[in-house]
């Protein structure tokens, strides 16, 4: 009715060109009284005063203003500071500099159709560290190695814009604005048609939990956080508060940035249990909701995978069904359960796993606390994931950015445990009936580390940063490593992959894949069996082929089974009717 | 897998006795290091060391303890303060004192089946205000004159134990224990059976979002309070942090006491949106599904009534369909749309209604916030109820404690607006398709208002509510009222029902219940129409024989319409096929 009028969701930052070749600036900035669009022509800044649209929104005339202009915004009459675009698509000089105008085609004319998590497989990439180059140009060149190696989606780590020039991408603060380290817009828009053309989906990770501790102006414009919430990294991201509203939007059309205007299939959305929202409509339904629509008006399949550890179904049920939307979730617990297994680590939450009976449950359900008691939580966790759902959504790793950064010294798995159980944990979780995710270069045994680097330019930050790290990890110190210093360029360097191939890891990781490719089987949750002596996991899938046989003893077993081998790890053979698996081995039958 | 043990949840306090008339106490009671029970028998206390049970649960041996006896507990060895039992049943000396041992008979047995809020009409009291005398007994003799008013439901104010004699209920410290001013456990027992033979059910008003400001001693056992999540009044509840079961148990075995204990009907759950819980199942979910096994289990319907001004469906869907599974829920926004038309009241909350579409609105979808923007919240708000809800599960009122009890001196509407106004709201909502709730006394037009009441004993806290009290009311006090003194006795005395009837209101109320009674309509949304001057307001229900015409403006109105009137205000008459509307007039009309 409209004596109801709604709070209006609209387009922000410099809007398209008109037919007269003019374009207008948006801006919500309801904390501003006053506000003027400044444009770095030539000669002088030229300065336009921007009209209130109504809501705190703010819009200039129509102005004729080319792509790579450079602009900003004067607050409240005062010049003496330049801010950026809280929507800028590209920051020239970094996060402190102005913005650039920038033109981006949508690719909703493209033919790529996307697609969906079921028969997926995930590889995770930080652009900055995938090559020698660190760019998009350098990643572009290796589509067709990813393309053989049997991955169809990719899932790159945050692309917005961080303080400095390296970053794992979760200190962004300008995220419509493309990191200027990884090369120009275009090159990410090139980057992903490429990857289209190979039949690869490409997914942006997205922070919307929290910002970075540098460079953030935009409670300068809108009240983007509330004293209503808190999280980890401080004040909640203001979802449910007085003027919430603007605030959702600006993420929404973050959403639509790199989905419409950069034609990505999805979204890997951080941390989704910090984005504390009591709305009616949870803010991952609004995004969810979006995100269909854009993929319904493009006739394309959009993915969309919350970084969730509540092992709460609700994330991953569609919205018809009372959940939020999400296509999947990442399921820590299953990485925890096999990391134990075969490391043997248990301090920290790892104290919650460590029986091969854990890592069966996760093979089962994906989630390995279902309501029983956690020891590290100190309570029941979870509950079971409901029969409808789809083992596709749960998205299962041996290694990520987090599980191998968020250590000390950033130590890959390959180190520290030797090729037999890496092999056997690389084909468990590849083989599982769950959508897998490759951490770069683990599918070839890469060595070099993945330490936590930033780039800050304030000394006290810095420092900050440093102590907490260091900090965080004193208890392990006085075992003979030191925490990398994260400012350090070197810290950065040394996370970039060597390329350096281990050939029995990657024929492995390619020969799964290509398994997996040839017979999806996550439609259906497997039906998991352990032997008497509580070492060999074995499971199938209603449907499947294939018969897998894990043996994580380190005596060697012998077992009847049917089936040829097709895939084996450290020396599995077959005589007759029986599977003789080496202790920490893996066979993969066929058994149709 | 019994590798894989949970939180056991268990009941609390003097267990039932045993077939050699012994019984056990239990306590859950992790952060304590050592307990003891401390029996006050007539010579001298008997002390019983309270032996670990595992979990933090605590357990006596089996001990000889009659009903009546008083106990509590020592901790760590310390013999100078009794504690009572966080669990108490009963506390004769009020909160600081010792608990008393108390048996209850089951109502597992009993013939009443109970009932859904379908066809319901609800009544709220307060116990001690309620009658001259304030007790059990005495609201028992008023149960034949609420039968006859054709209410079927009552919803009674807190009971549980708060600090002294007088309290709303909203201070209560120890959830189990019976409020001793307003008799004894048998009493409220007696009480319920006596409804249940009039067809009426009870529910009890219960609050599991905060604990009282005095003689809270739960911290001592538990950890009650997480500082994880915060309220409005301070610490949240701990209902997902470290240990939260046991703390979840604690309040499940709450609802048990109520309903099976007790045998109610079921719960009014006060203010759920202060529950904060990010479990993968949410508290609710927990208590619908306790409720609904003792319903199972007895043959019963339960019914659960959240205060929830969200505007959120999730609370009141089923839980196979991604809700929490409470049967209803307050609607504020049905009350805030109906009281401002009638008083033009638009401070505050008011500010977002005032006008007749509002009220439309409320009387079509129940929420009159469904994704609009609301100026007073400064967002867009709520969402629309689903079409798989259905309108018995919004309980909606003219009143209620709070909107009369926040009032800075507790006016009731009735001397606040003539009676033509208040005959017209009371119509409104009692034939509208919702479940009404009716606040003692309204349905005879009580003049006596129902100001704040404590009865505290500790000074600085006293001062600490006097001074709250009238800070939050400064604004109004230039307008030659002042707050009334909580904590005076003459406060409280001033709040009891004078039970001096205005016979048309009282009629008018008698005559709208058992209209509603002779033809339930609340399955289906009502069919609204307003007029084109905007003050006219008629509507339907599917299935109904009744057409209602409300008229909310200064004009007499003219409108044909079939049907005979089977109940008016205000002079409302027919002639051929007109029928006349004076200004805030009301008619029901017979159209089958």
């Amino acid at each position: 009715m409209s004596e109801f009028p709604s709070f209006p969701y609209l387009p922000l930052g410099p809007l398209p060109m008109d037919a007269s070749g003019n374009r207008r600036f948006r801006i919500w900035a309801p904390s501003v009284k006053k506000l003027q669009l400044a444009l770095l022509t030539a000669d002088r800044p030229r300065v336009h005063e921007m009209k209130q649209e109504g809501d705190g929104y703010l819009l200039s005339e129509p102005l004729t203003v080319p792509a790579g202009t450079r602009y900003g915004y004067y607050r409240n009459g005062k010049h003496d500071k330049l801010y950026p675009d809280p929507a800028s698509r590209y920051q020239p000089e970094g996060v402190h500099g102005p913005s650039e105008v920038i033109d981006l085609e949508t690719v909703g004319t493209t033919d790529w159709r996307g697609r969906g998590l079921a028969g997926g497989a995930i590889y995770e990439l930080h652009v900055g560290t995938f090559t020698p180059e660190g760019t998009f140009r350098a990643a572009t060149d290796r589509l067709d190695y990813l393309q053989d190696l049997g991955v169809n989606i990719l899932e790159i780590m945050p692309l917005n814009q961080t303080p400095g020039d390296r970053n794992w991408g979760y200190d962004g603060v300008l995220p419509f604005a493309l990191f200027r380290a990884y090369g120009r817009p275009e090159d990410l828009r090139d980057f992903i048609k490429a990857a289209h053309g190979r039949g690869i989906a490409v997914l942006i990770d997205v922070i919307y939990n929290h910002l970075g501790p540098e460079g953030n102006y935009l409670p300068k414009f809108f009240p983007v956080f509330t004293e209503q919430h808190h999280t980890p990294w401080g004040s909640a991201i203001n979802f449910d508060d007085r003027q919430a509203d603007g605030v959702r939007n600006y993420w929404l059309q973050n959403v639509r940035l790199w989905l419409e205007e950069y034609g990505a299939d999805g979204l890997r959305i951080d941390a989704v249990h910090a984005i504390k929202d009591y709305s009616a409509e949870h803010f991952l339904e609004s995004l969810s909701t979006v995100a269909d629509e854009i993929g319904q008006r493009q006739n394309r399949e959009m993915i969309l995978i919350a970084e969730c550890d509540l092992n709460a179904p609700r994330y991953i049920l569609p919205r018809e069904r009372g959940g939020y939307g999400m296509s999947g979730q990442w399921v820590d617990e299953f990485h925890h359960a096999l990391h134990a297994v075969v490391t043997g680590e248990s301090r920290g939450y790892y104290e919650d796993f460590g029986q091969v009976e854990h890592l069966a449950k996760a093979l089962r359900d994906g989630y390995v606390y279902t309501g029983q008691y956690s020891p590290h939580r100190q309570r029941n966790f979870g509950v079971p994931p409901r029969s409808d759902l789809f083992p596709a959504q749960f998205v299962v790793f041996l290694q990520n950015h987090d599980q191998v950064g968020n250590r000390m010294i950033g130590d890959r798995l390959s180190e520290n445990i030797p090729e037999d159980k890496y092999l056997l944990a690389a084909a468990t979780y590849l083989l599982s009936p769950f959508t897998p995710l490759i951490f770069m270069g683990e599918e070839y045994g890469e060595r070099n580390r993945f330490p936590y680097f930033v780039h800050h330019g304030d000394d006290g930050l810095i420092e900050a940063v440093r102590r907490g790290r260091a900090a965080e990890f004193a208890a392990f110190q006085h075992e003979g490593h030191t925490v990398p210093d994260p400012q350090a360029k070197e810290t950065f360097q040394s996370a970039k992959l060597s390329w350096e191939k281990n050939a029995r890891v990657a024929e492995l990781y390619r020969t799964a894949l290509h398994l997996r490719a040839a017979a999806p089987t996550d439609y259906t949750f497997a039906d998991i069996s352990v032997d008497q002596a509580g070492t060999l996991i074995t499971w199938t899938v209603a449907g499947s082929p294939y018969l897998h046989c894990a043996n994580f003893g380190d005596a060697a077993l012998t077992v009847e089974v049917p089936g040829r081998i097709l895939l084996q790890t450290n020396g599995a053979t077959r005589t007759d009717r029986h599977l003789h698996l080496p202790a920490w081995g893996f066979a993969t039958l066929a058994t149709q």
